[in-house]
């Protein structure tokens, strides 16, 4: 593996800042209230393309050389990394190709789409994603760019927990949902910078447990079939993202599926905010008092706001 | 009528400044590129309670002598003003009670509930309202506070244009939904001093175009059956508010319930941020280019974001 270390957090974070939004931090009295916390949301759902992905994949655009980026970027995703980088390529003019499953929320392939990129739909399973991605990649020579285990991408998505401490100062707990595992990995790499006390808790459906498990076992899990509706949590968590947290050591705490939709119903109507399921994943914990969230200052990663509501 | 002058609206903001929330101003770089305008949205769905209306009732309150405050207040509210009176009557341990149409959405009328107030259904016709609140009036002798036609009430709501305004500076025209008018009389009232070249608009369902109309005739129009989901909006023009509208005259526009409902999807799918009917009546106007909106700095006051998605 490419160990990632702060100092490409703090070098991703010069890169993309012109280009991101520095999303504000929410409180809601109400949650504070339930939680018996003091509980700060940093609100990804309002970065560009609608999730934390921009910032990865921005920072791995900015960081190929001129021959790389003229061959074009390609990847697959369930929707928000394919968003990200769309909009990432655009702004880079680099072409750009994404590999969707079929099941894919209708938002976030058309936003793609508007952003430019090339759709090309696939089979709604892991193995159908990757085999189409190597053939386009072979015939294309584009470069692939993974939306979770490479190493400038988790440097990326570690600034946003950067930002949040910034301005909140010291947390005890933070909670940041788990799928591929770039924004928990880049999450504990800074945090053991720049709060090395905090508690980092990694929450995933407990319909796809993988890291759970994966964790627990000390050998990661490849094969599983993910049933949960955070289409963003779906992905196994990447080969990359396992040794690095394995080394820090987060606490995992799996969701129900009515948890996580009653978590995301709670955010819009209290909060008036839109998040997606697996934003709401690291929600549920406060609401449903998870004994492992321990400490008074809470700080949230609410990762993205794809969703259809009317779907 | 008691006439609202700009100097209420000065001393509406220092009372309530303490206890509100300073909402947000939002862009969306999407809109600005289909309406070819920079559009600068005050977030007043995440305003306290949920919508604008914390200001006016707050104020309203406050403006209270002690003996006034001992009686308990009393309204009759679809829900947003209803939550607002609950919440401001509460902070100033005042009693409340909220005649509410048994039609009013879930969200809302649970919310009333959680902030304490006394809620009592009644058939969803505004004279039904208008009955059951005074005979409540008559039996407990709670002061009857109006949502939309209370010269406390319409000072309050003018405070949202003037924060506006100090953030983005001067702006050509400024979208408002219109209802029972008292955001539209405040928003007047406060911009023929802050901003007397701006244009104001008035936005209105087509199914509740009584505004429309009866600024048209001269003459109020008082009975009339909206036909409209944007439910903060089906309350007629009241009679102060017709009269401070008329000396104005802001332009009136008519947005039809297609439009309202692609603007509201529009605002959760781009924005990420949850509004409700009557807010994006004054959104619809943009993404339909509505030749009444001229200039290129444009103002709009996303009113609320008590909607339930599930209902």
């Amino acid at each position: 593996m490419s160990d990632v270390r702060w100092e490409e957090i703090v070098a991703a974070r010069e890169r993309i800042s012109p280009s991101i939004h520095r999303t504000p931090i929410m409180t809601c009295a109400t949650l504070d209230h339930i939680a018996k916390k003091a509980v700060f949301f940093k609100c990804e759902n309002l970065q560009k393309t609608g999730s934390f992905k921009f910032r990865g994949a921005l920072n791995a655009i900015l960081s190929l050389v001129p021959a790389e980026r003229a061959r074009g970027v390609i990847t697959h995703s369930s929707g928000n990394h394919g968003q990200a980088l769309a909009l990432a390529a655009r702004l880079c003019g680099v072409s750009v190709t994404v590999v969707v499953p079929e099941d894919a929320p209708r938002v976030k392939r058309e936003a793609m789409e508007g952003y430019g990129a090339k759709v090309i739909p696939c089979r709604p399973t892991q193995a159908a994603r990757e085999a189409l991605t190597d053939r386009a990649v072979r015939e294309t020579g584009a470069i692939f760019i993974d939306s979770h285990d490479d190493p400038a991408v988790i440097a990326g998505q570690g600034t946003a927990v950067v930002e949040l401490i910034e301005e909140t100062g010291p947390l005890d707990t933070i909670l940041v949902p788990v799928g591929g595992g770039g924004l928990l990995a880049g999450t504990v790499i800074a945090l053991s910078q720049l709060l090395p006390g905090a508690k980092v808790i990694g929450c995933e459906p407990a319909g796809a447990d993988d890291a759970y498990r994966g964790l627990r076992s000390g050998k990661r899990v490849t094969a599983f079939t993910p049933r949960t509706i955070a289409d963003g949590l779906r992905t196994p968590l990447g080969a990359n993202n396992f040794e690095i947290i394995s080394k820090y050591v987060p606490v995992i705490i799996c969701v129900s599926e009515k948890s996580i939709l009653k978590a995301m119903r709670f955010v819009w109507e209290r909060m008036k905010i839109v998040i997606e399921p697996s934003s709401a994943v690291a929600v549920a914990p406060l609401l449903e008092h998870f004994p492992e969230v321990t400490g008074r200052r809470i700080g949230v990663i609410l990762s993205g706001g794809n969703v259809d509501p009317w779907n």
